[in-house]
């Protein structure tokens, strides 16, 4: 192949590192990229399992040692798909060899942590990428562009929830319920990612978090090991927050695993002075918008089939009305990192670290505004 | 009150009964009418349920006998909510009395009542009504209005259905399942509603019918009389055929009391060259609206909740986005008769018998085709 | 009629005096009972309107002094349709004459004038009634009753909107925008609605109000009398608060009058640990169900659709499938109350001035929570 | 690897060449098969695309001469994405050299073609298999499991529909508006897919087609060679007709290119006795189920988002509640023909020639209905 390759070491073989796997595999099918993304390395724990998962998803090279790959020069990109307190060490590594670093969400697992990447993110100038993947479902990313191409107009309301189902009290305790690897719960599982959407599409920011609440329904938990023994639960279950953004807009914020009977909606509504734009994640090709400026006997929200070859990302996929699903969204963003490593520019704006960065100030901001039961502004949180 | 009086004889007290006296007392509250309906007179067979009915909505008289009604010279309006089979001698001893009538569709049980109804309406010149009350729905009427005002250009199909879900095995024989009474099953219940709603959308008329199927798929029922013994189902429960328009748009035509889960679904989906709309009933405020001009990127179904005041009918109720139900497409077309009886513009057109005894053309149409196996052309039954 | 009368006096003559007009009226057609209300006399300021609208809707007396109705003895029960700033004087005044008494939500205008009406309601020992006439929508209705059958166990969320967008920069200053009257904006008019159905489907209290925000998007609006003057509008756009109830589940609230493109959507989602249900005024038919106790592969949201015979309410309008409106709930309480009003039960509860009291308080800690910025316990407000 | 290979010989490069190449690399990625795809040989016709094509996808070979890679003995399955009118000469061609074969649907442009694909499948003994994509959307093949669990017993409607909207006067005329290529308009484009599903989804068979209507609206298209002249469009751009099945239920099916507005719509309606399905490829992950068993009170349509890891095919994929697309119906397809042809048993049953020939004699009574304007018995068409 013509192209120059753009060799990616992945590290998580799990849910992240089957969705990665696969969008780097995928991007250069279905997107005409300048560089060809290679499955060079993968790491992860499990031997045995990662020989399996490298074999089927054609990567190269496999280790159970992943700064084998931030010592391997041929890197080009660091693609890190690991529980969030492992996020730091490893950017780190990669950044300061002066590897390229796509990291999933959230950023880190604590606020520190986030910053201490930010800052050898900035301090080193290496590329940097994190996987908010929703904003790459075509019609969110059609919401981002309705808004800033002004169609609703002055904001006054945010209303942004992600609701899962599948954390009651016999859901094992696996790392996610463990504060130690994960940081949180909900907050940095689903809440990371509404704030994302929410900065995403209104082009605007959080100035002050209000009457935070960080929920532990359940405290005990099944072991992972030995499901007839209990463990403790250390992360929250749902969050929940107000907040003013910088505009002048009021916002709501809402994330739970334990939205019984909703399996996995993450959902924006923004109503501005002239419009409005609705998205919920399960009808992810699906955006509805309302246009105030139409005649009153044919206004009504109309429903957007985002998959039109002038939507995002629509021309790269199949015909019209030809749906999307969740994993293209990875493979949308693993063909924009590919166009921003070669100076191009993607369809829509990813996250760099920097940007994530105020991402997991609001979610600290949640955090503090909850264990203080006060309001918290963003300026206080560094 | 200043208005002069407009008197009212209704024959028939139950489920149309019902909705006719509400209609005939409503109407006045919502709309500012040139003549004040007066529920005069109540005609039925049942007398001690009659006199009670009578009270409890303010008829002035009751009788068992109708005839008394039409030598009452006081009565300006016959209102007929009887079964199919005994339209067309009430209809037409009220029209040889010089009153004016509101019949309840469909026009008649048989297509030679039907006609002698229309012929007699014809040589009297009386104002004559038919209750296709479901054209006063606002969401339709402004279906009605958008393809009017060319918003969806040259039709090619129309999709129509009436779908309902109570005439399952176990339902006793009632005078809805007795040929020699309702003349006809779901076609005379169902379909003559949808046909009517087709050729009101559209403004177009059925040229042919094509390979209609009348199907009776339960033979036996209990009777109503004694459950445990049953009785011959002599009515079909579903009907469908094709047709062709005169426009050259084609349509498919369902009626059935056996769609299992539907409660009470009548459905048409329009589409034109630059657009398209979408109704059913079981949400009945609102209507679906393409608009094929729009920015290709913009376009999508909008869902209009047809209750601003620039919506038919919809300035007499209350505030937008306070909905109306069922009842109400009868208290509009009361409202409409009393206007169109005074000389008057109805909101939107209102059936005269002529009209009906179309839509009554096309059920014949119907089973002719069922019967003959072949397609029937409109022209061919008169 | 061998029914004794109900005589009702009715204050207030705009949109709530056509919707109570309409509900005494209606009431007696569709329910059975024990009682005849009776349109004795309404009471409102504008002599000439007010004779038009007595006659247009029955009312046997008018007067623009409403004291006249208190010191009638005929009269029953006084129903209060009037601007919130009046309910406290109009419904002391009738306690005091021992009469019964409707009044419209929210209570009063203010915490002070809600608590007097509430002790001299204790007092007196009258029977009060409060409009929250949502709790009569079949769907809503048999929200409550889901909970109460336990259907859903547990509940970990509540999440209650009600979002509604007429209030814009144009719109001018009415009543509802004035303090003096409304004693608040979209909280007394919205709010008091979502927090009365919150408390109705959970059967659950509010114990603590955090994070309240109070917002006046549109600081001058047009003045009524003269459009190219402006005024100060003085109550509040939105009102959102997060909170705890005493059970342990947590909730958030939101009204406004200013989200774009929605007309008229009072919604509520509860999830709890064997179901959830949902409900949205916007579809106000259908009630959403999601059973957890099924079998994985038929689990779903089911849209129930609430007028069969065994749904609240249903039995006594149309067949299953023959959808009701807004103003049909009015109908349903006024039936209530005449049947409460003779010792009997009420389909679902109605609250008294007690139960809205409580209300009131809620709605207080949200203005206190937003004014001093912390967490606010309801009891902390009495 | 340790599987065996088995190697794909793939005719047609365009969408399904598309489609079909993804099918063959992903299945083995999130399928655990008893033998390995290999993408082994493309064959189309331009060669500058076909080698980036090749290239792009990783066909170890391309050639447009595809007659090559029948007399390749390496090859196991021959997979046929070509014009319809090609599919008899190339299947023919792969079974007598004792090929399998997997061909695109409709199995051939004429029903003579097809008879002759059949018989020669029958003769030569060699598996066949034809791309019915849609059954492999895990909604619609739960439909056909919950059908067959007799979940909705004896069946009394179906009602299906194929609508597209991309066929307007402006449309350039492609090989799909050709006869000689196509063979039909919609007729094998969609109506092909819906016959397919209601005989999947029932398990039933058409007996007599009724009443069809064929119709071609748009007689001339802009050329594709050169837009400014105009040629001939030579089928239909939409097929309706009216079935009775085998056991008793009625049926109806339209397919059209004409329903503007919308974009891809499959969708069908399955009434039973006990229950009902609804399916709309619109919202592909969906299946609305109804159950007639429940209580009254709780009965209601459900949605069943159908990626639990007890429905169809969803284990092999993401996380309960992470979407699938258009796509991984084909996905899916390529990985149970792995499995069929290792003797396994696929998820749900995958039509052979002989299945598909028994659409195409449904697609020919159709034609016949509409030529002849009578019923025509599928015993007919052979």
């Amino acid at each position: 192949m013509s192209r120059p390759p753009l060799n990616v070491a992945l590290f998580g073989s799990k849910f992240m590192g089957k969705a990665h796997s696969n969008a780097w595999l995928q991007a250069g099918h279905f997107f005409d990229l300048p560089l060809q993304p290679v499955l060079h390395t993968i790491a992860a724990r499990d031997a045995a399992y990662l020989q399996q998962f490298a074999e089927r998803w054609g990567w190269a090279k496999w280790t159970t040692e992943w700064q084998t790959a931030i010592s391997d020069s041929a890197i080009d990109l660091v693609d890190i798909g690991t529980p969030n307190h492992v996020h730091r060490q490893q950017a780190l590594a990669a950044m300061e060899a002066g590897m390229a670093v796509a990291c999933e969400k959230p950023l880190a697992g604590t606020l520190q942590d986030a910053r201490e990447m930010t800052d050898t993110a900035r301090r080193t100038g290496v590329p940097t990428f994190v996987w908010f993947n929703y904003r790459r479902a075509p019609a969110l990313a059609l919401a981002h562009r309705l808004v800033k191409e002004g169609r609703i107009g002055r904001i006054y309301h945010v209303r942004a929830a992600y609701l899962q189902s599948w954390g009651g009290p016999d859901t094992p305790l696996g790392w996610r319920f463990q504060n130690s690897q994960a940081g949180s719960g909900s907050l940095g599982d689903l809440m990371a990612h509404i704030i994302d959407m929410a900065r995403f599409v209104t082009g605007d920011e959080v100035a002050e978090v209000n009457g935070a609440i960080e929920e532990r329904f359940i405290k005990q938990r099944p072991r992972a090991d030995d499901p007839t023994k209990k463990g403790r639960s250390s992360v929250d279950d749902a969050v929940l927050f107000l907040a003013r953004l910088k505009s002048g807009a009021i916002a709501s914020f809402e994330s739970t695993r334990l939205a019984t009977g909703v399996k996995n909606s993450n959902r924006i509504e923004v109503h501005g002075e002239q419009g409005a734009v609705r998205f919920n994640f399960e009808r992810m090709n699906e955006l509805e918008f309302f246009d105030g400026s139409e005649l009153p006997h044919l206004q009504g929200w109309r429903t957007i089939q985002a998959m039109h070859e002038e939507h995002p990302y629509a021309v790269n996929w199949w015909p019209d009305g030809h749906w999307l699903g969740y994993e293209h969204t990875f493979v949308n963003q693993a063909a924009d990192i590919v166009v921003a490593l070669n100076g191009g520019r993607p369809v829509v704006p990813i996250p760099d670290f920097e940007d994530a960065f105020t991402t997991q100030r609001v979610m600290e901001a949640a955090v503090l505004s909850a264990r203080h039961r006060t309001p918290v502004k963003l300026s206080q949180v560094s």
